[in-house]
């Protein structure tokens, strides 16, 4: 028991928020793996590659706390609960998370929790799926006369619903990036419609810089029925510009039109 | 002249865009450390820190390819004979770029020229710091009532202006993070001021994620007096939001601003 109370009293917490990016273990950073490599309790997300898990020590604490959309089984308040209660009985919680902890990944919310306890945090940043997913697929962000910026946007909201910043994106020449919003794929592209951007490149990605990656390439008018047609499913993310013209996918649908054109 | 020949004729040239991050050699991925071991060639940039040069073997050619705003010693069209000419002659070439390769950073460009000479690309991305210095400075891009979405634009385009996207941008809700824009300043918060957001608060970072950072948290009536008191030059980026508002450094001009209402 003496063992056990000194043990307890040498226990520095720390929590360290680290983005593990959209998948491809070797997407981490290294900085990632060094929080890694010193972690009394790893707390991961659903999508995170259980892969990353092995720069951690063996006989560090590691908990699953992940929910996709609809389960409920973690819900925010307990992995926040988890996250303290290991912080202060073990040390340094790793805190993986998907993608970037600050893109909608309610980072600042485990941070806040873990202030209001004067433990330690720390970010260290992720690649983010938003910039990263279609990078890896070579469609940039921004391009010479085609993008001079880029708006990343959530398809689901705290509310469930669409973004309402998307009704004004959808009015820009940004590349507009939705994540979160396969489901919605109808309203989202009704909202470009109403832009008279019928005609706007979309690509979707399904499991981005994974092995079982999908890529859907299309324009407003067809994207909901190409993702009805490619059973492509969440995690997928959309991408909304002229960029996306520059992917080989879309040479052909460039070709088709053109010979609908003619027909005309 | 024999072995010369058969070197020659053994070459696999290939290029690899690899994101280097803010400035920690740290925020490198994993995926990015192995395209360097590898590397018979590295083309490096100004913002790039050296350390990430020694994960690349010894005998590899390392060559600084790097322009400052102003500096046209390297223009875009020598960087892509360079990168060409030595993939041809000597095989891989990695592409270190600051950042992420597809944020501001002409990286299809350099992809598009490379597969006019059918060399193979890769695409390896980096944290940007349009999304990784905020974090790091616990600036979220996102959060709960605060934020929904975040816009990356350029104060500083292809034409040399401040891209006509900000002013659709200022009109928003989403968080703005605008790069290359320190010295257009002035012009850049009457654009804020324009759509009366005289008090929305702004963060400016400098040399993010380096030893040398520096953090200015302001709003939009005074950031420009705090720029120019703080004497803060580029490479800096700029956070227009309410998400600022999280930051330490802002409580300091909350207190100030109840002080100056109860004045008045």
């Amino acid at each position: 028991m003496i063992i056990e109370r000194i043990k307890n009293a040498t226990v520095e917490p720390k929590i360290s928020l680290v983005g593990a990016g959209p998948g491809d273990p070797d997407l981490l950073t290294l900085k990632g793996v060094k929080a890694l490599q010193t972690a009394d309790v790893v707390l991961y997300d659903a999508l995170v590659n259980e892969a990353l898990l092995n720069h951690a020590p063996k006989q560090a604490i590691k908990v699953y706390v992940g929910k996709r959309s609809g389960d409920e089984s973690f819900s925010q308040e307990l992995v926040n609960k988890l996250m303290i209660d290991y912080a202060l009985n073990y040390g340094h919680v790793v805190r993986l998370k998907s993608g970037d902890p600050f893109v909608f990944a309610r980072g600042y919310e485990e941070i806040d929790v873990a202030e209001s306890y004067s433990i330690p945090t720390e970010i260290i940043p992720g690649i983010s799926s938003a910039l990263g997913v279609p990078g890896l697929q070579k469609i940039p962000m921004v391009y010479s006369a085609l993008s001079e910026s880029f708006w990343v946007v959530t398809g689901t909201n705290a509310k469930g619903e669409v973004s309402p910043d998307l009704y004004v994106a959808a009015k820009s020449n940004a590349t507009i990036v939705v994540l979160m919003g396969i489901e919605k794929i109808k309203e989202i592209a009704s909202i470009f419609k109403a832009e008279g951007k019928e005609n706007l490149p979309v690509a979707v990605i399904e499991n981005g810089s994974s092995a079982n990656e999908h890529v859907v390439v299309g324009i407003v008018e067809t994207i909901e029925e190409l993702i009805i047609e490619k059973h492509i499913q969440s995690p997928a993310l959309l991408v909304f510009g002229q960029v996306v013209s520059l992917h080989p996918q879309f040479n052909a649908i460039k070709d088709f039109y053109a010979i609908l054109a003619q027909e005309e």
